[in-house]
């Protein structure tokens, strides 16, 4: 190349290189390492490669641009150009060749591998670049004397229109292709999987591929649908786990499958149907139907994994609580029953250790801790938690058994987060009677008209129970406000308050009255209800301890509560409880269902993919259960906040007299 | 390596090397260059790699050898020879380490890649090196703390045990996995497919790997199941085609799939039934069950391997006739329905044009045409008849729609051939009378005890219908003896003849009299029989000589008939009609189903599939029914033998009233 050959430039990037006259402008963007979109591959169908010439003369760069500086626009472009509203600077990259220096706009929507922006505790960009992509060839007629067979002939289409080679086909889209072919007249659209098979032919052109992420919790699925080009989600269906049923949490699930004969059938059969029902309604709600699915990511704890691949999760019941697999694998959809393309894969991420799982990991990948300088604890709140410690040093994680009361199960007035549940609480220092709010209504229950009782049945703001976030609140009011003492029991100084009730020494305070219930019964925390969560907030934060123990932190620099929990939990509460350890108030976030997140990153990106096999094989998992100091730090966890820990960001918000003060009074600003 | 080291020699092979000393005879014999046999990989499980050590000085290698020049073996290895029966002079490589020179004997039994002689037109051996091995490994224990997963410390076991790495598991295998490393007590052997997938894992030491050869065949399934380490043949079983219902040629079965809705999946469903029927009886045939089959071969002509694929074979009735593959595939059994193993590979041997299929190459795999000097030309004889002709040098193959006439269809009288049928026919040259064989009955008709008549309906000897050898037989005496012209009419001169009947000028011969039938009427040869005889011996003879002239040749070298057909006709009377061009009698040779034999040749030899899919390519198919020449060879063709074409090799034999006595005379003598 030499100073005689035209320049091209490509903004906003600035790649520039001189190219050799009547090169198409996407052969010099390709020459110079700008990815611009196509999936015609430069037959003037898609119009994806659009991009626009500047005018004029560029002192920077040295050069003069226009228009005439590329051949001339034939019919077909223009017809193409008119058909997509384009102005007279837009030209199609395929189709304009370079005859002298040109400076070319390449807009946002031209850039192969555009990017989303996921919005978590550290916003970053996914770059979308997913295992599926399209694109579309021009076959050869089959002719008598010529025998590639139609697979030979799209096959050296594939070569010698995309450089595609040692591709595969998958059995069911062969069995389509002849009829395809002809449909499409020899022009197709080819859906391809990781560059190496062909999952799907269709007739003609066709624009759009979807996919499915999907986080199987062991309450909830809840899948969305995203536009593999775009990374936009188009639908979120979330449904109940159906394996509810057979038991509440993890182990009764594994007890189910170890006892039952066909308790692994059942449940596998459960879930598998229930993914069809959300792949079918997030299709319908994207206007699509579940065939046009052709790629699905599926995150979930160990023992939601082994059900949902079919394998018997009993060895997750008891120690040494061996995983069948811990890799990714991908696996045919319809292997597994479920109803989507029927050629597409299901890629499962791996899994960290028996009992922290593909969940965990996409936690990880929407997370990225292994990329931060800050000492970050994640924990994601369920039935069973599972906390990540680290930085991009090191990595360590765990789970800690909490059992289901944050989830408002085990608790006498408990309750899944559904409307008319109490989810905040607040409790007057002074006279010790609470106010709360339930969800589905805006209004503080003091704030009630009078006259709204609960003869009004249809009352949307009756409390009928307490979930999760309500419970933690009311407990963590009652300990600020001096109803329960640091050991969790019921203050025996308040034997006569109207609120409490009382059965022997076991105490029980009303938080809601008779008349604010759909029920027409109070609502009451009962002593085991504190203790309930006693133990599951101490479980949690022994957890916590040991990894940073073993990772040698003081204290760390950032707390995300991933989960749908995390998102409902107040920090504060969450810290004043003693559920998470100390740490700046305004660094603790909920990251909501950051697994989920995760499923859809490792969806729209398959690097990611890999990525996340690299990191689950990183990080280490501490057995805490089983470790020497879980006892003695498990005991101190069960004392409010802490038997020993100091909370020095909570300092003021800790409950003698003065404090709970302080707190009441800061409260009322917000 | 110094003059120091012990020099170990390897009989019968005389591979010789110095080797360090302790070294394993196994691990010297690998260092040599000489396989030896074993599941277990030295762990004294096998006993695979029984080696004999010669006692003596052998001059001729230089060297001494005893018993003493290995370490003594150990109680186990005792036990386990004297388990074996094996006397004083046996030890097992694996246990045996080298202390000095040794001369050591590995028998047949004991060398890896044993080999199976297949009795051909040209005998040769197949080595044993199928698809699918066993390895015999000790997994690492499941401990706490250790989060490898079951899956990854297999991987493990295997990577370090047999330097098997890279390896994928088939769903099923793993969904058995951890139950069957628990009952073997971390103790399993593997089936490996292709050294990159395990497909099953087997509690314990485990020795026994079958595998299933099928030929579909329009009419005919033919299954043999093959032991897979020692190649030998432990059942075969054949069943009609089911698909015979939905149409007698292959022509009527595309039609059926093109004009019914549910044709294809009907006889798509029929046709994996029929192969689940063939493997269920073949399996307890070798006292096994069908799940033992860890590796199916699939051949058959184009239109049977869509169907059993599940593609609809529309494409291959008219013009191009392209195939939707016409490469190898290999399938998961149980996509297709078949119920062998869970996770069984199916192999379909390539295919080279629109109308000839695996079979054919599955031919050319067992004869091996493009190994020879000479000039071969191989026709298998079915509905379609596939013609192969070459050399080393360069290879042809066509195919010839002869319609099923081969078969005893469209013939008056015509039968399968089945107890009952007319298979062979000799008409006395001065009486023009005829006498026959039936198959099931070892006496010709002239034989017959004088009372035996049609009354005695039991009798086996009685003519029922003529069959394909027995048409052709019949059209050649009748040739031969004057009764039909060389044109193919039958001798007006022979009016009056008993055993001719006419309408108006149609002659019809009695081949069989009414008391020689089971169905007490006479068996006829009519004039449309002959003719429908010469419509597809000429449509045969017509494109073995358009190969003849694509190939350059005047004369061929060899001649093999092929298919079950093949084995039947007499060579004699297949040149005496002009079936197949002239050629030395010594050197036309039936050789069965080829096919078949090719299918458990690419069951037994994973090389052979890559060979197959070079020759498939390799092969130029010449489509001989539009060709120019086509005509006017077919129509000189439909002469008996054949209108210009001299038949040296059969001078004496033809029909000059000479000649005729002479072959007379000649057949007499035999």
């Amino acid at each position: 190349m030499t100073d005689q050959n035209p320049l091209v430039i490509f903004m906003p990037a600035g790649r520039r290189d001189r190219v050799m006259p009547g090169q198409s402008l996407l052969d010099a963007a390709r020459q110079v390492g700008v990815e611009i979109e196509s999936i015609c591959g430069g037959r003037l169908t898609c119009g994806k490669c659009k991009v626009v010439v500047e005018d004029g003369r560029f002192e920077k760069h040295a050069i003069t641009s226009t228009a005439d500086h590329l051949t001339p626009p034939g019919d077909e472009e223009v017809a193409l150009l008119a058909r997509m509203g384009v102005n007279g600077d837009g030209r199609l990259a395929c189709a304009a060749c370079v005859t002298g220096d040109v400076l070319v706009f390449v807009p946002e929507e031209s850039r192969a591998h555009k990017q989303v922006i996921r919005k978590s505790a550290t916003e970053r960009v996914i770059e979308i670049a997913p295992a599926i992509r399209q694109v579309y060839v021009e076959v050869d007629e089959a002719e008598l004397g010529e025998h590639r067979g139609d697979w030979g002939r799209l096959q050296e289409a594939l070569a010698h229109q995309w450089g595609l080679t040692d591709l595969a086909i998958d059995l069911f889209a062969l069995r389509k292709l002849q009829e395809t072919l002809r449909a499409g007249k020899w022009k197709v659209t080819v859906i391809l999987w990781q560059e190496r098979e062909v999952i799907d032919v269709l007739p003609g052109y066709h624009e759009g591929i979807y996919g499915l992420a999907v986080d199987i919790g062991s309450t909830t699925i809840a899948g969305h649908l995203c536009d593999l080009r775009t990374g936009a989600i188009l639908a979120t269906e979330s449904t109940m786990n159906p394996q509810v049923v057979y038991g509440e949490d993890l182990m009764s699930r594994v007890s189910y499958a170890m006892t039952h004969k066909d308790g692994l059938e059942k449940m596998h059969t459960a879930v598998i149907d229930t993914l069809n029902k959300v792949a079918a309604r997030a299709a319908r709600g994207a206007g699509l139907q579940s065939r046009d699915l052709h790629e699905m990511v599926v995150v979930g704890n160990t023992t939601m994994m082994h059900i949902f691949l079919g394998i018997n999760p009993k060895e997750l019941g008891g120690a040494p609580f061996a995983l069948a697999n811990r890799e990714a694998m991908d696996v045919k959809a319809r292997e597994l029953g479920l109803r989507l393309h029927k050629a597409t894969n299901v890629h499962i991420l791996p899994a960290e250790a028996g009992h922290v799982g593909a969940d965990n990991v996409a936690v990880l990948l929407a997370e990225e801790p292994y990329n931060q300088d800050e000492m970050m604890l994640i924990v994601d709140v369920g039935t069973n938690a599972e906390i990540v410690l680290g930085n991009r040093e090191r990595l360590f994680s765990a789970s800690s058994p909490t059992g289901p009361a944050f989830e408002g199960a085990q608790i006498s007035y408990g309750m899944r987060a559904a409307p008319g549940a109490i989810e905040r609480v607040r409790i007057d220092p002074e006279t010790k009677v609470a106010r709360f709010r339930v969800i589905g209504e805006e209004r503080w229950s003091d704030a009630w008209a009078v006259g709204e009782t609960a003869l009004e049945a249809q009352a949307t703001h009756l409390a009928a129970g307490i979930c999760g976030s309500g419970i933690i609140e009311a407990v963590a009011e009652l300990f600020v406000v001096g109803v329960l003492t640091p050991d969790g029991r019921f203050n025996p100084d308040l034997t006569d308050h109207s609120r409490m009730q009382w059965h022997g020494r076991k105490g029980a305070y009303t938080l809601a009255t008779a008349d604010q219930t759909a029920t027409g019964q109070p609502i009451l925390v009962t002593q085991d209800d504190v203790r309930n969560i006693q133990l599951a907030k101490a479980a949690l934060y022994a957890g916590c301890k040991l990894l940073m123990a073993r990772a040698g932190v003081e204290q760390v620099d950032r707390i995300l509560l991933a989960g749908a929990f995390g998102s409902y939990i107040d920090p504060q509460y969450a810290m004043i409880l003693g559920l998470i350890p100390d740490c700046d108030l305004a660094r603790v976030t909920a990251v909501g269902n950051a697994a989920g997140d995760g499923a859809r990153i490792a969806l729209l990106n398959r690097a990611k993919r890999i990525e996340a096999q690299r990191v689950a094989k990183w990080v280490k998992y501490l057995e805490t259960a089983v470790h020497p100091d879980f006892q003695d730090e498990f005991v101190a966890a069960l004392h409010l906040p802490h038997a020993r820990d100091p909370f020095p960001h909570l300092q003021e918000l800790l409950p003698v007299t003065a404090v709970a003060g302080q707190l009441e009074r800061k409260r009322r600003r917000r």
